[in-house]
């Protein structure tokens, strides 16, 4: 569905800052939202709900049911980083991060993959830039299907099940391409593997071409996930909107975000277009407690994952605010190291 | 098993020149090892076979039992590339090529990504690259588990299986650290999304750490696959040894080859270390239609798949010259446009 054409004028937030460095961008992400939303008369209420590392550690639980029910009712939810070395591998991603994302129906993973100008990346000569991943966000290896039989023995077997169903794929298909339609090159290139997983690229395919028909002036090609990998560092500039299944979403948009001058500046959004549940916009860095408490974390992709709520929720003049003044601000900042809240503070005078 | 320490003194050699560039960069690949190993008395036998893609058009055959059978026989395969696009995909990937690895027992697809001096890759500062991807052959999602259930309606299901087994992880680890220990720096690193595929990750990295405790002096350590795309261009330096899965090692030895020059320079040994059957040899890249027939198709990736291939055989002087040759000869080449012979004949020259 596409973005509600009066915006509401109070937003909702659930806001999960999590672990680590979450808190910090967090805030400052805030702080980036009210100043481009409230000049134009809309409110913002935050509730905040403390999930992740430390409340696993204090009381065992990751995602309540009764909490879960509360954020449903949220308009959108900003999420910082969760996780802690502490936690076992799995607890948190699967009982939290994945859980909203599953039981929020997020099949959207929406993912920028943005060059801006001075900007310096790891490539020599990156050309021009601007593509969006669109990653399937409910299916594939990330269902949790698979098993093992007699752990820890030598006669031990470990299966991971990729799901992929018609239903699944059609309707992410079928937002890539209304956005590969809004966007001024129509190009929509598939990622997959569909010469070894030749079941799911299969139909990952035939729906491609499918959906096609619907939207005749959109071109689409199609890359396998290795030659997408070449085609990335080597030639960023041919894609315009990527869209592929969760695993390989996962991996080439770690891809993108480091060749768009690293992770401190990828933002993502996990978007329920039916509008069925609260959408969730998170920067795709992790909780980073190497660097957390430090005041340093770079809250850009937190602030550019909050034009991107702005965006989803209709307040397409706020959201293009926000990219301007990041665009702005990283065109300025150049080399110089700031603090989270110094970035967070450029960013509001920007706006103001 | 180590390379045996008397090299055989003949070397019966099974090529599948295939399609496309394939025979084109054979043939100078066949140049380059004769002339490294004639010279110490070895006599290298060929016997060709037509395997791919003009053979599935003419019969509808990929690799029938009889021509497998024979293959066994030999000491090594060479392949070129197999492959058109009116082939099917996924015929001559499982038919073929994936047969010769499974049915073979390659369970080490070893992948070097070096940045040979003057070679100048997309990175603006890459740094000392050379690292080894010891990618796993035989498991994973490349097992054609799987499969699809009312295909072509709004109901249809599409699976793929990642099959993990203990004894196919522990075979391939422990491979990959004997390599990590006869290396300088002795370090290996688990590529694995072990948050997520909890099953099949938990496998690795269990295997990982109790095969570490009879390498003692190797150091291990992890990364997700999603942060090693991150890391593999802002500084893939950091990398030794690479042990990973089957399709993750397809999609990172990618990346590692666009890193270190492109696909022109990536080789690839399909290795049987127990020696139960002949291991086969290939560069990376594909048959490229678009380019086959001109002669200037790029052989280096083939050469160093020949220096692979004599180390296997326990030809190591051979091997190293054979390195040694590439290694000047890109450093001399520049940006010049050679044709695929020009560059074989000057390896040919450099060895003679
Ligand atoms: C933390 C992890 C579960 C997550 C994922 O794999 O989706 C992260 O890598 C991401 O990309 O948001
Ligand atoms: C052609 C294909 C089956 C193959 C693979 O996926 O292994 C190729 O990409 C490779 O890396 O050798």
């Amino acid at each position: 569905a596409a973005a509600p054409s009066t915006p509401p004028s109070s937003v909702q937030l659930a806001v999960i800052a999590g672990d680590g460095i979450g808190p910090e961008v967090v805030a400052e992400g805030l702080k980036v939202l009210r100043a481009a939303v409230e000049p134009t008369g809309t409110t913002v209420d935050t509730t905040e709900y403390d999930l992740g590392a430390k409340r696993w550690h204090a009381t065992g639980e990751t995602l309540p049911d009764s909490v879960l029910e509360e954020v449903r009712g949220a308009d959108a939810i900003l999420l910082g980083a969760v996780g802690d070395p502490g936690v076992p591998s799995g607890v948190l991603e699967r009982g939290l991060l994945l859980k909203l994302r599953f039981e929020l129906d997020h099949y959207v993973n929406l993912r920028p993959g943005k060059l801006f100008p001075g900007v310096r990346g790891p490539l020599a000569e990156p050309g021009d830039v601007d593509f969006v991943v669109v990653r399937e966000g409910t299916e594939g290896p990330y269902t949790g299907n698979g098993g093992a039989l007699r752990v820890g023995t030598p006669a031990e077997i470990a299966t991971e099940v990729s799901v992929n169903t018609a239903f699944g794929v059609e309707r992410v298909v079928r937002d890539a391409f209304a956005r590969a339609q809004a966007r001024p090159r129509k190009k929509l290139t598939l990622l997959h593997k569909h010469n070894v997983l030749t079941f799911a690229g299969h139909l990952w395919r035939r729906t491609v071409e499918r959906v096609n028909a619907d939207f005749p002036d959109v071109t689409a090609d199609y890359a396998h996930v290795d030659a997408a990998m070449i085609y990335l560092v080597q030639d960023p500039s041919r894609f315009d909107v990527i869209v592929t299944d969760n695993l390989f979403g996962d991996i080439v948009t770690d891809l993108a975000a480091a060749v768009c001058g690293g992770i401190g500046l990828a933002a993502s959004g996990n978007i329920n277009p039916d509008r069925t549940a609260p959408s969730m916009f998170e920067p795709v860095h992790g909780s980073a407690p190497d660097i957390a408490g430090q005041g340093i974390a770079d809250p850009t992709a937190t602030a550019l994952s909050v034009g991107m709520l702005l965006a989803h929720l209709g307040h397409a003049d706020a959201a293009a605010r926000v990219e301007a003044a990041v665009a702005a601000d990283l065109l300025e900042r150049g080399t110089a190291k700031r603090s989270t809240s110094q970035v967070g503070d450029a960013l509001v005078a920007r706006l103001g």
